[in-house]
């Protein structure tokens, strides 16, 4: 199937406005998930009460596929639908099998195959876009007993692969998540929340927020983990229920560890970050995320008081960036495994 | 349009699984809200990359058509157009004007006229589903640029029109909505996080949550807001932005005042509650919404605390329940205006 016939991917789109030509489908039904089947990517057809719609119950997932000569790279796969599986579970939906998992994989894989020609030169990639929805048809708070799962491409602009510094608002009166809600749960109800929150922060000349909760502990952004350098060590919020699991956070931290980087997850409040910065201790901040990779952040704005790190583009930011990229793309060792290279 | 033809209700049915012949639909595209169509209930196609779907971006209302002779009785239904409202402001959907909302309603009159056989007899009657959901087909984490906002109905079997006892397990690890974050709009993303906690309730015996948040304080159930009695005062916990602004709480805690009943909204802490109870003083406890209006609840389950009010069915429980029925069928003197009659 490895063909060089051109890209047909547009000459101006924006993330996520444009998909490729097939699409994975495989639905639940009388207690167990179906065959998986690859389609024409187009459009499906719902009751107007699907519950899906009224009640929120459904996940998703995000990665990418990056072009590597004539193959393709995926980057840690498997780890993406664990935590698709961990979020199912939280939110009621039946969990795949081990069986199911390695139907889907497969499926993914024969997908990107058959898409291949979708996918974009470095610096840009495809996104690859799984997600799992209640499909019954009823107006009641309980369970669905039918679900879809679904897996869909759509090519990342050039634009957003930029690698520059990006500033961030931390509200003192929006919340993410809390303790004991679903906010380690890639569910869509953690989503729309934070879009009236970043509004606010693009009013003010922001690009994004950074959650805190219960008055100060800081969490994440709306759609990514956030990393600081604080007197030459990496620190990061542990995970506490209220925080996403990201991949990519994950490989920083692997990552600072294997270059003997003293890393620590830890609780950092917005005051010990003010103190540190106050101090001239805070040296970077940066962002994390599967569509982002990684993001320098040079500033951010609290209440009236403005939190700048010393550098804008930090040693060890830029370095976790290009580390990041060069396994992505297969540049550099693989010390941890983490790609899998369709050829 | 008044006729006298058989009811098309089916003889079995569970809530929200069966829809009547008509449905309305609007949709919202370049920066305004359309014209209302009333059209035969079906399916609505969407693209797998709904942002609805992933990022939850999506509103709804509820509200009951009571059958009162020919006619039909519903109940402050401009209150719940308002509420949607300002579901629709929080979750960054554009909000309806002043017109809109007029055509809404008048298309809501035409649609139960049109529908009028399907409203079932009491102590039924007939669940109206208000929702608006994003429209736009895209994955990117910003508001959808156009929206749908649909009315279906569906009746609601007599067996959810008791008025027996019901028991809630109150867990301490799991909140509903926190401050800062959404807990008072109506949107999917609050419902579908309480299966888990509420299938955990039915394990142990209960039917149904008492939400906590910040270690201890009361906010409501999954789909309902509580009431006490303590020391002879009807007590509920006040709006923090947690709490659903529920149309039965404001019924109720009107009623009070009109009957000259003792009144308060505040914070109240589950310890709060297991002092009183212990002391005797616990004398009443209910739920209400629009589904149940109002449901007595004779225990709550603490960790391996029961806390039982005085009285299984207190008589202000019973007074809020007949009152508020009596209101919706017409059969008491509608002092605040509340019901809308459709001739």
């Amino acid at each position: 199937m490895k063909t060089n016939t051109p890209i047909k991917i547009p000459e101006n789109y924006n993330f996520g406005d444009v998909f490729t030509d097939h699409m994975i489908e495989m639905d639940y039904e009388e207690g167990e998930w179906g065959a998986i089947v690859i389609k024409p990517y187009g459009p499906i057809t719902i009751e107007p009460s699907n519950c899906a719609l009224h009640y929120g119950q459904s996940v998703f997932e995000g990665q990418k596929a990056y072009k590597v000569g004539d193959n393709i790279n995926i980057f840690r796969p498997k780890d993406n639908l664990a935590r698709l599986n961990k979020s199912q579970e939280r939110m009621c939906i039946p969990k795949f099998t081990d069986e199911d998992l390695d139907k889907i994989f497969n499926g993914l894989l024969m997908l990107l195959r058959l898409d291949r020609n979708w996918v974009p030169e470095e610096p840009s990639a495809l996104y690859i876009r799984h997600f799992t929805f209640a499909t019954e048809n009823f107006v009641g708070l309980r369970p669905s007993k039918t679900y879809k799962t679904m897996i869909i491409l759509t090519p990342v602009p050039p634009y957003l692969n930029g690698f520059a510094p990006t500033k961030l608002w931390v509200p003192d009166h929006y919340t993410r998540a809390s303790i004991g809600g679903v906010g380690e749960a890639k569910t869509s109800g953690n989503y729309a929340p934070t879009l009236m929150p970043v509004e606010e922060a693009h009013d003010k000349g922001y690009s994004n927020c950074l959650f805190l909760r219960d008055g100060g502990i800081i969490t994440e952004c709306a759609a990514a983990n956030i990393f600081f350098v604080i007197r030459n060590k990496i620190i990061t919020p542990k995970l506490d229920g209220t925080i996403l699991h990201g991949i990519t956070r994950d490989s920083v931290i692997k990552l600072a560890k294997l270059n003997s980087m003293d890393v620590e997850e830890k609780i950092i409040t917005i005051n010990d970050l003010m103190f540190e910065a106050y101090h001239g201790k805070l040296q970077e901040i940066f962002m994390c995320g599967t569509a982002a990779c990684v993001i320098p952040v040079s500033e951010l704005l609290y209440g009236d008081k403005i939190i700048k790190p010393i550098y804008d583009i930090g040693i060890k930011t830029k370095f976790m960036y290009e580390e990041l990229t060069d396994i992505q793309y297969s540049r550099t060792e693989d010390t941890f495994g983490w790609v899998y290279k369709i050829l």
